[in-house]
């Protein structure tokens, strides 16, 4: 009798990328899981770095400082208006790079599929992560797959991660707000996390809300060419707005004061917040982006935003201030003050 | 009435360790998440690129070539004897980085939690991790945390990603496995799938048997230093030795062909496996290496690998050989001949 663990050595038919299903077996380091590899990871994100076949990527880096950033991504559901975990996860670790004011140079994805999860939502969320690869000139060079049981998962996570190199000159940080700085965003607030929402709980606006997941370091790109002494560069992801405004406050030492009447949020995003009961600052973005520079780079660095498709929408939401207690407040649109703090609880569980 | 996703400001008490557990909102990017990460994770894993607090690490890298490796760990049971999930994730993403020759640089860690997973046990295995991750002299410098509702998720899974810079003059690859070649390994094989199997199915062995997880950069080191001309260097985790020689064979376009007796095996894993139903060619390792190199280089690496505690049972086991079908073969220990062939099927799931 064979044991476990010994062979078979018959044929192996292709994979059924059409009904079959992930087998604790494709995690399992053999045929399987090499199988899995060649006809599916590997056909859709081919590249000579992938093709290396070991169990790490080589390559020479350009000279400079590099950035390195990892980000899991959990988000259900897995498909939705405006992209799906695979392109999210490309998007995401590539914005992760880019706001250290770098060019990100490659990435790697490590899966965890849950028994029993589609082949074909498989081949198409890596069938996406590969066009959005592609789309953004940043390969993915390694990988690996892992397999759980049936209900000790939830279909597919993606944890990417991303390497970037820092040009010359720049030194974006958190730390590096100062009072008298002017506070940018790149564009409309809450897109993503509602649109998550909407399909998550079956509403059906009048207006599909589409998540803004895109690839910014192109515009970051243009951003650090027209003013490389950029200050501080986040984006709003999970705690929106907010949450970032209040990192960035508590990690330089400042407040922040904004005006409510200058944040871009789109009017449909607007009203479903409102049905919703969510506060559109707190609402999660994944291709939007907040900058902080000297007041006096401002209208240059707004111009260089509003002049790339990404930026179109940028504005001049507020400034930062003197302040100890590092408060983010807003000026209303009726004129009053109110203090824009912390994200406490969890208003959008899994959504990115 | 406050909006979801609006505020508390009180006071937010510290993190009870001893009898707390995972929420949602330590996921959400917020107050809860900042606590998670100022109160377990940086004081644990404190180090000059983490305390940098952004959403990447910056870093001047060494000259020359660079090499990057992730992986994913599920394991079950989380904690086993030898090591446990934290270990394991930095013990293997170091060995991937150092199966090019390369010198571990630096770990990224992304953790998916389960809603209610104990606080105490994410202390206790993120305190293992800066263990392991301080006696190897590689530092986790960015990271990330993700939580997914019970029922999604078994506790804690944790991807690595790990960034190595390749000596000068070192070409190790899958695909340089030459005909005549000698197959070295550094010592017992089977241990940590043994040891796992074992605490997962209750078995009490007279023995205990313990995992091998150990980080192997070191050991390394002292081979390049040795044989700089090293031909493929492999960790034969998931699907243990017989996986491993197939994927170099596969990859080089070469036969290989094994001693039985000259391969290391523990009499208390021999023992165990035979009781499981086990192939020990077959069962993962976390703390043990392939190496294949000119026969003329044989008997130098192998004393290298001898003179290092990590390699001290080190064996010089077969040789590759020419073959356009690409078998391992291997000759019994009774003088017969048998194919070791790829793993199938899936005898130890979540052994890594």
């Amino acid at each position: 009798m064979a044991k476990r663990g010994s062979t078979d050595r018959g044929f192996t038919a292709r994979l059924d990328l059409r009904n079959g299903a992930v087998e604790m077996g494709h995690g399992a380091g053999g045929r399987a899981m090499a199988q899995l590899i060649d006809e599916l990871f590997q056909r859709h994100l081919d590249n000579p770095l992938l093709r290396q076949h070991n169990d790490q990527a080589l390559f020479t880096p350009p000279p400079g400082r590099l950035v390195i950033s990892t980000d899991g991504h959990v988000i259900t559901p897995l498909f939705f208006p405006g992209g799906d975990i695979g392109s999210l996860a490309v998007h995401g670790t590539i914005n992760d790079v880019a706001m250290a004011g770098a060019r990100p140079l490659y990435l790697a994805a490590g899966f965890v599929l849950e028994e029993g999860f589609p082949l074909a939502d498989l081949d198409r969320l890596v069938a996406s992560m590969a066009a959005a690869s592609r789309s953004a000139g940043v390969p993915i060079v390694t990988g690996d797959t892992k397999v759980v049981e049936r209900g000790k998962g939830d279909g597919c996570f993606i944890t990417t991660t991303g390497l970037g190199v820092v040009p010359d000159g720049v030194a974006i940080s958190g730390d590096q707000a100062r009072p008298g700085d002017a506070v940018l965003v790149s564009g409309s607030l809450g897109d993503h996390g509602v649109a998550i929402l909407s399909q998550r709980e079956g509403l059906g606006f009048a207006t599909e809300i589409r998540s803004d997941s895109a690839a910014l370091h192109d515009l970051v790109a243009a951003m650090v060419a027209a003013v490389p002494g950029i200050h501080c560069l986040r984006d709003p992801t999970r705690g929106g707005l907010a949450t970032t405004l209040n990192e960035l406050a508590r990690q330089s030492g400042v407040g922040m004061r904004l005006r409510e009447a200058a944040i871009p949020i789109q009017p449909a995003v607007a009203a479903a917040c409102e049905l919703l009961g969510l506060d559109p600052l707190y609402v999660a973005n994944e291709g939007k982006l907040v900058a902080i520079c000297a007041a006096d780079d401002a209208d240059i660095l707004l111009a260089a935003m509003r002049a790339h498709p990404l930026g179109a929408q940028a504005a001049r939401i507020g400034e930062v201030v003197a302040d100890p207690h590092r408060f983010v407040q807003m000026e209303t649109r009726f004129g009053g003050q109110r203090i824009v703090d912390w994200l406490a609880g969890e208003p959008l569980p899994r959504i990115c």
